[in-house]
């Protein structure tokens, strides 16, 4: 039979990265254009169910609108889809599998695997007539051999068909329970054993990026990770003006909505491609900022932004997923990690769970490298937290051809004395931009080839088709068009570089401050961790070059990509380590760098490349 | 006319707050003291009606004794009326607003004051640079001094405008706390002082009928009552055939919402009467049958009536009011007294607490009247209860005339020689049926006038035209049409006496049986508290003379009206109250009586006016 190609072109609204979306479906001659595009997974509006009668499923082929339903595919064709017959939007999330999982850390399972929901199959014993405790107690009776010391309640939407339930599966049946409250709650009871079907989400909220991962709570294998910009986007690209925007309920309101939607789609995209059932979905455990904690939980952030800049709580208690809308089973619980201060949140403390610094003798360092930079110096004796205004440059953000570390991100560059440039892609497809990876990549090679100077200006005299000067800048060509999956050059200008170098020396030159705090040095830090959005890679080498990071022993640095996520998925595996994050909160002494004076001085002194001070990098020199 | 002010000053058992209870009738001179009393709303034993030949009327004036049916009003008086001299207590009604406060107990105020739901005004200490707790923190801080070692926790509904709240009222708030799950949940923070309003709602949910009270939670008065039918009346009118409606969800849903409308009609009505805001009333106690609180939470009631008898649950742990959809602060709390089993719910374990069987030496009973009929026998050591299938009789319903203690029931009666009858009805209009109390007061008076014979067969051969075949049956008009407020006679027939006959032997015969099983007689018991809907009367005399109440010294009984709503009440007011419950939920055992061999036997025999054994009632003989 032969078949033909239909292209399906996405509106603007739905570009990713700046292109537009293109969905191909290959169908049989005489298919009509609406089953294609459903197989090409895009959902137009057919309120008739495709019988022609709604007329909402127009689309553009050669500039004729026309109904999908009634229109038979007869050739290769290319069709625009009008915003308005779109019932659904794309996804913007992480295509390529091999990065799905995620860094798994050498401490993943250093705490008892011990979810904050289980679940338990249980066989009571038959009724006698001389026995008249009520259903539920026979079900704590049986419960108590099981689970040791831990007072258990029952909510009544969890027990209201229980005398059924019961006396149906023969009074064999599986309970789920889950940890509130500092005690365990019923929260399902299905006939049977079902203790195998038990699943749970870790969750990063990032200001610029989302991060949510399926997690097998009995095996504790990750099966799939998402990654996608926050939607809050649409309401300011920093903390501050999202919180000015969500400091009206109507706004807070769309704040909270947008983030859950962000949440809901990676939950429901990723239970399809695993063919996990949302009822199994019983936790979730959450890491974020504390702004984006706030909104998440639509908690008024105002004050966040008013001296003394105080959050309204660093602490939020374990709820059930029903009462922020995420769509899980809704009895099963959400828990999120809590923060330090209005600038150190449970992300870090994520992140601090995660590398166990909290554990250890040794001084050891977290840097973690978001839409902030933020730091944590100590051990198990004690804890300081700082945070650096670094922007998000180092998660692609804000630059001229920057995205994330998806599909079709430059993700290391090397350029040859000829100036030619050997992109390593995500995905090994076309590049489409730089990600943070990569701009670190590039500017170290861009420093050694002599195409910028030390301050980061392109030098002009250099003999390169690569070096021009773009429309209002100079600027280098990473991937010329032919080459680019973006349909335009892929370059990084002066502006980009500035922008670039302006969050390094935040970052440095925070580090330097946060030591000089308490009388340190670089060199007593025996361990220090470097976590953030770059994607699976961090060349440690060619951040140290930039100056990025601290000119010391390549063998102290660990890089542990996305922590927060990591120490999320930890929580949500050992009520253990959930508890621990608690203690963890509470040790962090929070430093305001703002208040400190040597922190300004630091980092002008740190806007050079590697720094102004070149003794501090004695392997760059 | 001269006229007189007639002061009666109520015995101890009715203080109210202390102070003692007063009621005043204004009279002409002449008028006998016992009419004055009946004006001023005191209602006298006076079972010879007045005749002066009972000698139970007995009133202190001036310190001299006198019978109050024979004393003459000649100027202002103050009379001090004994207890034993009182028919009648003060209870709810839907009628006389004097009648709606109900039964204060003297174990009233016997746990300490300390509302499930309660107010702290915070005066919080100036935002300092160097102070980054969050807004929360501090004012837990500032709790932890006001409540002693407890763990605080905020649901984030309430605390989504914390900040603002703090900022806006110059960090001057009224937080409101919450007890649940065993710690102190914020409920709400108000900008100003709001300690003065806080309400509650006691509830007492019976399958007949539903009464609810409002309270104030600071000054522990009693605000109103209301009483109303139970709405599931309409999905039948006893437990069975409601657990067979509600076996089905949609059946289920039915009856929740019937009662829910029941209980937020109450609410609605009393904070309209007592201009209380609904967004004040923080906290409501329920006390209710196992079958009313399974409807009433939407659980599957199911099991109860299949073989062994088995709730789905005993106890129900304190959620909000917005989970049952009660319209109260939505933020609010609502807790339910647990019950024994199937058939001794929270109803009884609400009147153990008002009573305070367990925490005395002395052997002692309660007896609850109502649908059913339930028993406790006990003291601090043990207590064992047991349930009789009393039907509704004593409610008034199921009865050709039968009505519930409102507005228009005839609620005392007397025959005299000639058969005339003299009604006492409620609200002192025209009778428009018959409630418990008045029912136990005419068939005592028919026994004594000859006009039914033990058996319970009305006597044909007595002239009077008060005596007459029915449609189908013999009966007796207590009221011709035209002095009833029915429209029709209002009558009593052979199928009500025999309906009223088997209530009373089941009451009866449960008492000897339950003593019998821990090999006790009824002599051993030295307070029998009689609990149930009669209305605001019960005459014990009249109630032993027809063989309901075993026939030992008056004086060990004592009235106790809706016991259950009591129980809730002192539950509402005092969290050390409620706790008490479950203890008292856990040590009572629960008997089977129809397991009882000797039950069967003597409910055969209770089946006549007033027994077969006469020996057993020898101040009736």
């Amino acid at each position: 039979m032969k078949e033909f190609s239909v292209k399906f072109i996405l509106p603007d609204g739905f570009l990713i990265f700046k292109r537009p979306v293109i969905k191909t479906a290959t169908v049989a001659k005489g298919t009509d254009l609406l089953t294609a595009a459903t197989k090409a997974g895009v959902i137009l509006n057919a309120t008739c169910g495709g019988d022609g009668l709604c007329g909402k499923c127009k689309v553009v082929v050669n500039k004729k609108t026309v109904p999908a339903c009634e229109t038979l595919v007869e050739s290769d064709l290319e069709v625009r889809v009008p915003k308005g017959s779109l019932e659904v939007r794309i996804k913007s999330s992480l295509s390529a599998e091999e990065f799905t999982k995620g860094i798994v850390l050498k401490r993943e399972n250093a705490y008892k695997h011990s979810p904050m929901v289980r679940k338990i199959y249980l066989k009571l014993p038959e009724l006698t007539a001389n026995d008249n405790a009520s259903d539920l107690d026979r079900l704590y009776r049986e419960l108590a051999g099981k689970i040791d010391g831990v007072h258990i309640s029952a909510k009544f939407a969890s027990v209201k068909f229980l005398s059924g339930t019961l006396r149906d599966s023969d009074f064999q049946v599986t309970v789920t329970l889950g940890l509130k409250d500092g005690h365990f709650e019923i929260i399902s009871v299905e006939p049977g054993d079902t203790t195998k079907a038990s699943y749970g989400f870790a969750f990063d909220i990032g200001t610029t990026t989302v991060a949510g991962q399926l997690v097998d709570l009995n095996t504790r294998e990750i099966l799939g990770t998402r990654i996608a910009f926050n939607k809050q986007a649409a309401y300011g690209s920093d903390v501050i003006t999202r919180i000015i925007f969500a400091s009206v309920p109507e706004g807070l309101e769309k704040a909270h909505k947008a983030v859950v939607s962000n949440m809901n789609e990676m939950i429901g995209d990723l239970i399809k491609a695993y063919k996990v059932n949302l009822a199994d979905v019983y936790a979730i455990a959450c890491a974020g900022n504390m702004t984006m904690m706030h909104l998440l939980l639509k908690v008024d952030p105002s004050a966040i932004r008013k001296p003394p800049y105080l959050p309204a709580t660093t602490a939020f208690p374990t709820i059930h997923s029903s009462e922020v809308e995420i769509e899980a089973n809704p009895k099963g619980l959400i828990s999120f990690l809590p923060g330090v201060s209005t600038y150190v949140g449970g992300d870090i403390v994520a992140g601090i769970l995660a590398c166990g610094i909290f554990e250890t003798d040794e001084l050891s360092l977290l840097i973690d490298i978001g839409t902030n930079g933020e730091l944590v110096l100590g051990n198990k004796e004690w804890m300081i937290g700082a945070a650096a205004s670094a922007g998000p440059a180092f998660e692609g953000s804000g630059l001229s051809c920057g995205m994330k570390a998806v599909k079709g991100a430059v993700q290391k560059v090397r350029i040859d004395e000829d100036l030619s440039v050997h992109c390593d892609v995500i995905g090994n497809g076309k590049p489409s931009g730089v990600c943070g990876s990569g701009y670190i990549d590039l500017l170290c090679q861009m420093l050694k080839r002599g195409i910028i100077d030390k301050s980061g200006k392109i030098n002009k005299d250099t003999k390169s088709g690569r070096i021009r000067l773009g429309e209002t800048r100079p600027e280098f060509v990473v991937a010329f068009k032919s080459e680019s999956g973006a349909g335009k050059d892929v370059v990084i200008n002066e502006d980009d570089i500035e922008n670039i170098k302006r969050s390094k020396g935040a970052i440095y030159s925070a580090v330097i401050a946060l030591l000089a705090k308490v009388e340190k040095d670089i060199k007593d830090v025996k361990k220090i961790y470097i976590a953030g959005g770059f994607g699976n890679y961090l060349n440690i080498e060619n951040a140290i070059c930039i100056g990025l990071l601290p000119d010391v022993e390549r063998g102290r640095y660990e890089f542990v990509g996305n922590s927060s996520l990591a120490g999320a998925r930890m929580s949500l595996l050992s009520t253990e380590a959930l508890e621990k994050t608690g203690d963890i909160a509470k040790n962090i002494t929070y430093i305001d760098l703002s208040a400190e004076p040597a922190y300004m001085d630091e980092y002008i002194a740190s806007l050079f490349f590697p720094h102004t001070n070149l003794w501090r990098f004695p392997s760059v020199r």
